[in-house]
């Protein structure tokens, strides 16, 4: 940040009186700009005990599989962003949203938040980031193709959770290394 | 937004491209500056049965009554921004936070998290945004005196899943038409 959006002067880069972090500061005015973690909303739906996934057309991680997910929109619920994203997204209605995983992905600044949701019809489609979107059973997911570590996280707790007959509410946190460790392939290949 | 933080160019309001609400986007290099809602994180304290509350000393609700709580920063996870501001705010340190309620609050971009932890030790004092610190009985507590009707809304559900035996994990939202029908006091007074 470099320019004050209001009004256009320099920012500096310092920690204000009384705060105990730097903050972007317009030079002017003296206003301050906070930088805060961003929420992604997703689902978690499932269609004759398969999972709805879709194939990302777009980076980062291009071709890789996901849960229908994206980044909570000013106005709207978190679990009426997890259906919006899943209609966008994947083509699919949802009802009956319910916070399933919240996990704190705290080096890049985001919470993750996974809804189990039940489908409303047959309908379902790639929509403009998505270039497939199938049903998956528990032992057809392809592991290291998965988008990103919070998807591999979560559907683990899914799975794990389905076959105990339970659905709980669960947080927890991924740091920078339990993505690594997840060995998830740098490269996208067909799957099922 | 009128200008852009990273070139200091005019910003544009309008839709991007594939997009389907306004953005503030750059004139000069297109890029899009995307805002989404911010996360407030606080804590649900007990001991002897009595909630611990702060007295606000910073607007917005100055010298109303609050929950420990406030924005999530950067690179801390929910549960352990909630136990910062606890300390920051009430001086006392908790541990083993868990998720209570979380609120959208939509028509304010905001999305509030209520742990519930256990209070380490014996020391409470007021921070800097706080004047007074106490520890409230469930009959002493001047509801039209709370800061924020998510206070109200979280205290209440707490209560009545303490009397029930059980704290669940409650997910909910309050619009713009549920803060006013709470009727919280305009003007602060003497309470307890």
């Amino acid at each position: 940040m470099n320019f004050c959006p209001n009004c256009g002067a320099p920012i500096e880069f310092r920690v204000p009186e009384g705060d105990d972090r730097k903050r972007n500061i317009c030079s002017a005015t003296g206003e301050i700009f906070y930088d805060n973690p961003r929420n992604v909303v997703g689902t978690l739906v499932e269609r004759d005990g398969r999972m709805l996934m879709c194939r990302r057309e777009i980076e980062p991680r291009r071709h890789f599989w996901t849960l229908p997910a994206g980044f909570l929109e000013l106005g709207e619920t978190s679990a009426g962003g997890a259906a919006r994203e899943t209609l966008e997204e994947a083509g699919v209605q949802v009802r009956a949203p319910r916070l399933f995983n919240l996990i704190d992905v705290t080096h890049i600044g985001q919470i993750h938040m996974f809804f189990i949701a039940e489908m409303v019809g047959d309908h379902y489609a790639p929509g403009q980031e998505s270039n497939d979107v199938r049903f998956f059973a528990e032992d057809e997911i392809a592991w290291p193709q998965l988008a990103f570590p919070s998807i591999h996280r979560t559907l683990e707790r899914y799975f794990a959770d389905r076959a105990g007959g339970h659905f709980g509410v669960h947080v927890e946190s991924l740091a920078a290394a339990d993505w690594h460790a997840m060995a998830l392939d740098r490269r996208p290949r067909d799957v099922g």
